[in-house]
């Protein structure tokens, strides 16, 4: 029987360093897997990062704590916060992440402090993937610093949450670009790339599903503030070498 | 009520660059997390990767794939099966994973044309972590590093799924090293690598505790060969901008 | 007989994501570098990145690129290219350079595709370096993003180009915080961080002279535009195994 | 007039890991570099390590040190001494450099402690690049990886010393595989790999050039044991704002 997931949010976070949202490349492979969650009754909010005035900082909230004049992140935040799943876009450049996915991690990460309401760290019971392109190479290089940073914070992390193109060695074409002599958008042609699409979007579905119905993970042995009142590390014996 | 995860088992494999198992510092923060792990009942098995004679290779079994006259790895291969937790340990030199970690990998990765009873990608329905000590920096990036591939491959990496010691900037001593003048071993009272290690070695069982009862993930779009039988990415419209 | 180092000129980028100059720590570091600069003659320029508004783009000049109201970089570019040795300095979170950093890596990266007045990459004939620092880890990790990515659009980057200072693993205090109990702020006795501060600015001032002496780097082989008009890689036999 | 390289050494060291070493793509990609050089009078040793019997361990020799039966490393070792230019190749496998550089690595470092004849660190005065291929994507980010641990341990870094070959995301060919319906080999048609070739290569020669002219690098303020007798970072005002 299909698994219902039409309770489910999911937010797609486009970390293009382009402030033309319509001609971002990575959106394109990011609406592939946004209309797959679609197609299954998600609810899929997207977002384009420059579209907002977004402040630099270590902060919550710039006005508040910087005196910054303008910091759309507080209302970024919310819609973060309202969805179960997070899926970060971003292109690459000289073979790492954008400016703009660093800024959005940094600013989720000063959150880290703050709990959910069962004391565990704040993003705890959200999955999220990401989705990488660039003419130039990197989209493993991207997703492991992106997957890793969502794993720290608190986000589950599917099997293959990753996805990408980028096109042979050297600069070229980008994803989507129409090429003469080619009958298909660059890149659509690429069954690797989007049987990755493919498989991310429903592993973040299916992950996304059980961790809701579970009330997300169980507290035992992550409350951060108490760790020392279950079994933990420094109750165990660091020379025993059998178990 | 407490989850049993009693029929729970873990692989601990220790990728230190030693010979000598007894000297790995690596090894005594590993220790913590399966002695946590063993205290709920979860069978460890533990493994010094350098007690075997590993070959090099994109193979599965190098005796067989390019006439090694010996290769240890089939029979790790078959105890990386059993388990349905892997924490893999490894120091830091010039701050990145070890060469028996990254060898450890590779020969995990040769398997990944195989596909598990449900067709899914071999490691699916399996959880992983890692445990990174050094004297030098570079706890996030080894464990970017090794977890992402462990993702990649199909395991699913839970929550702050890494803990690691080092010290400060410089080298120094190592985790576990008796010092003078220190009533306890370097890094025995450091509150952050056992809390970790706490955090980590709980949500793994919890994580593998919720696979195994489910068993594993639902097959609905993350079959590599069937990928085109279900919603999938090709069929998604790439210029869409609402959802 | 000592260098003379005093027609040499060194731009400091700190890459801090604080809007406040003075409460940046990585500043302090660099400072040391800078001050070793300036005993030798050398005419330091020092930038606080966001003291200026810096546009997103691959592009040169987002004013007139990009439309954008405001973009601070062409002035920094100028900075940069006056500019024999550069030291882009940054802090760590989740254990990878700034945004800041990435976005000035960025806008550098933009002006790639110009030659200077050889005919060669922009940059060749200058040299980097790199300061980093956090309480978190991640020195080498983001000293090698910081250089690589130097390298590759055409700096030198002489031995032990960077430098840096973290604590123990684990949250706590930053280079130069004034802690109780101790008597000198925090890092200010650390002598691996203030040796390898040393040797890096030194290098790159031995490099930066060298370079300069020279005229930069011979043409031969590395004017993207003419290297089939020399010996190259397509010319030479690939099947070729005794040398 | 062009310049005479031809009392210069260059030692390639094929990371593959592949035993056979006829079968290694890198390799071809290899012998094109080691091609320009010896064209130019450059004495060229090329090594095949998994040739070689080369023990684990942070060791300068194992069969002294850790009591093993074989290493091949002192005489490698002795090779890489030899040589004024360094290159490293290596495949790509999950993004990363493969098991046999990092290990190759692994026992260079372990000689950190030595001096050179001039006090400095062992592998100051040379100069050192890498080679990279794959049918996965990672050449940046292998690069960035090789580059910095080569510099950390004292070798000058060029512009742009890297070059490699990856096709489109996806599995498909490795450089030089032979494919119906293609006139060339995947890759030697590629005009960004061999142009990158190129100038790495000939880089590597200008600057091992004028390193060996000098002698290698001034001794004032890198000399690891004598740091604190020049100007140096301690003496400086971390506070200082202008310069």
């Amino acid at each position: 029987m299909a698994e219902d997931f039409s309770d489910l949010r999911a937010i797609f976070l486009n970390c293009s360093i382009k402030y033309d949202a319509a001609s971002s490349h990575t959106r394109r492979l990011m609406a592939r897997s946004a209309g797959i969650m679609d197609s299954q009754g998600v609810t899929v909010d997207f977002v384009h990062l420059l579209d907002h005035d977004i402040a630099f900082g270590m902060v919550k909230d710039a006005k508040a704590d910087s005196g910054r004049a303008a910091d759309d992140w507080p209302g970024i935040q919310e819609r973060i916060m309202a969805a179960d799943i997070l899926v970060l876009g971003t292109p690459i450049w000289l073979g790492v992440k954008s400016s703009v996915a660093t800024l959005c991690i940094e600013r989720m990460y000063a959150y880290s402090g703050d709990r959910n309401e069962k004391g565990q760290y704040l993003y705890y019971g959200k999955t999220a993937g990401c989705v990488v392109t660039g003419n130039e190479d990197g989209i493993k290089h991207c997703s492991m610093d992106i997957l890793y940073a969502m794993s720290h914070i608190g986000y589950t992390v599917p099997p293959q949450a990753d996805c990408g193109w980028i096109g042979e060695a050297g600069p070229g074409s980008s994803y989507s670009d129409v090429v003469e002599g080619s009958s298909v958008p660059v890149g659509y042609d690429n069954d690797f790339t989007h049987k990755n699409c493919t498989i991310m979007s429903w592993n973040l579905m299916h992950t996304a599903r059980r961790l809701k119905d579970a009330g997300g993970l169980p507290t035992t042995g992550n409350l951060p503030e108490k760790w020392r009142e279950v079994t933990n590390a420094l109750d165990q014996d660091p020379e025993r070498t059998s178990f």
